[in-house]
């Protein structure tokens, strides 16, 4: 089994950054993308790039599926054929719909989801860079299942690769980025449209507020798209929980004039992240991959907001702050 | 006439900024606070303030209004009484309720609004800056009926502070601002609330999308709630139309699985906004405030998305963009 050796399909943004990353933290890396010029561009950048998956998957490697969801369907097949039982991950940003592909697609094949929390604004090849993932949160998927080794192998990728990696069911990770991406996406598009509805004045006039809100709203829409709606049934909990939030604000306001509630709950949540993210983590625990509710034990601190900083063979030393946020 | 003395009643973050920023610009400054620490403050600067606004009206300057919406009225009965044909500005962030109390409280005063759309996120005297307003929109009030001269004076004042101009009649601007400013307020409140339901897992995954639509709602909620309540119709239908445009995504996402057309709109607009942001503004006209149809001419350049970057008495030269957004 090659410890250090991943084999990256799919060399957008994520999985170009994904391929120097790893390379320069010392893994033997190889790529595959299936445009011409993307692999000519890859090839004079030094790396070992093709356009076959078949001629990727040569050796046992750690295969790291970078392409948009809609083409994992499309992966998984020929993976199976070549590759049945290789390890398995992804950087995709919904993993319920990840996971169901690869039980049904290439069953035999040990997978553990990730997806790196990285920006989406820029894309493509040439916009990737080996220090993406720096000080990013990477979720490792932690469902019960999953083979603790293959789990150490992704782990370690995505802390060499300058992230930390957040534990996290695929449930909860779908229900989480819902509200904290694909919502927000949502949202700036819905400003933006708003805004552009108030014509040129309303643009002349529009300041950070405005710019800061819809900023997203300028991210390839085909990759918003992808992501928002593979997350289709937490996506709509989220919008609900928005559209109530929302419609309650319009009626206190229709009502009473008033918005004290809405934007002082909105203020609280705001500082109260802010508080959370610059704290401490002073509080560490260690977690034994090979005890038997390892999982649970990881899905339970992730929940916490814990972070994994290290891992020592099947060891992970984990992050928490003192005072975690509820 | 002191054609170039300025009295800034208020010396917040917006009052505070504006007399630093006349006094680097040669204009004679005098102001007013209530706060005693303010006071000292500003004189420990090297400012002419006093917490009299009996004082601060000693001789004929242009008076500028730098408080709260909800203070204007306080104000307004004291300036009819001691400056009861002053020359008036104000900077409060709505128009249409701030002349509705001129017209009631002060109705002799010699009143044209004003708006410079400068930061929120930040408040207080200690905050302020002369260079808050460089390259900053400011809204000057062109309704009809305003006196050209005053017209003039607060024109200048906003460019002698590096601001640009833009022309607007009180509810073109009130309805301007819902969009661009309130709404993006509020959506940021409902964001981060919603964010926060997600607890510590949420908030561990949060990235740019999520810190990016929340950020302004790290403002001081009371100034949100002066100028999203002083908003109330305008607001109101603002909050409409994004809960249309919202209830519509979710439709198609629990219908058809699809949110192409939501993400495609939102998308066009916020590249049409970088694109007309950035265009050359090479398209000079000029208008003369003394001509009968001054203020009609400047309201509708100011729907055109123009500014004025210049004035020599009355006379302002004024730029488009060759092709103005819609």
């Amino acid at each position: 089994m090659s410890e250090r050796t991943v084999c990256v399909i799919g060399l957008g943004l994520i999985g170009g950054s994904l391929l120097r990353a790893a390379d320069v933290a010392g893994w033997k890396v190889r790529g595959m993308a299936r445009s011409d010029a993307v692999v000519t561009a890859a090839r004079e950048a030094g790396f070992d790039v093709t356009s076959s998956i078949e001629d990727a998957l040569a050796d046992d490697a750690l295969v790291v599926l970078a392409v948009p969801l809609p083409a994992v369907v499309d992966v998984l097949p020929v993976l199976a054929r070549h590759a049945p039982r290789c390890r398995l991950t992804d950087v995709v940003g919904v993993k319920q719909p990840v996971a169901a592909a690869v039980a049904r697609l290439a069953p035999a094949v040990r997978y553990v989801g990730g997806h790196p929390m990285a920006g989406t604004s820029a894309s493509g090849w040439a916009a990737g860079s080996a220090t993406l993932f720096s000080g990013a949160p990477w979720v490792v998927g932690s469902d019960d299942g999953a083979d603790p080794v293959v789990w150490a192998q992704v782990a370690q990728l995505a802390l060499d690769c300058g992230a930390h990696v957040v534990p996290a069911g695929a449930a909860d990770h779908d229900a989480a980025v819902a509200r904290v991406s694909h919502l927000p996406h949502l949202l700036a598009a819905v400003l933006a449209s708003v805004g552009a509805d108030g014509a040129a004045l309303a643009m002349s006039l529009a300041a950070g507020s405005f710019t800061d809100g819809t900023r997203v709203a300028a991210s390839p829409p085909e990759l918003v798209r992808a992501m928002c709606e593979g997350n289709r049934e937490a996506l709509l909990s989220a919008v609900d929980d928005a559209l109530g939030r929302l419609g309650a604000a319009r009626g206190s306001l229709a009502s009473t004039g008033g918005l004290a509630a809405t934007i002082q709950a909105g203020h609280v949540a705001r500082r109260t992240f802010d508080t959370t993210r610059d704290a401490p983590r002073d509080n560490t625990v260690h977690v034994e991959l090979r005890a038997s509710d390892a999982l649970a034990q990881l899905r339970d601190l992730g929940r916490q907001g814990a972070r994994v900083v290290a891992l020592e063979g099947t060891r992970c030393q984990i992050e928490l702050t003192a005072s975690p946020a509820r």
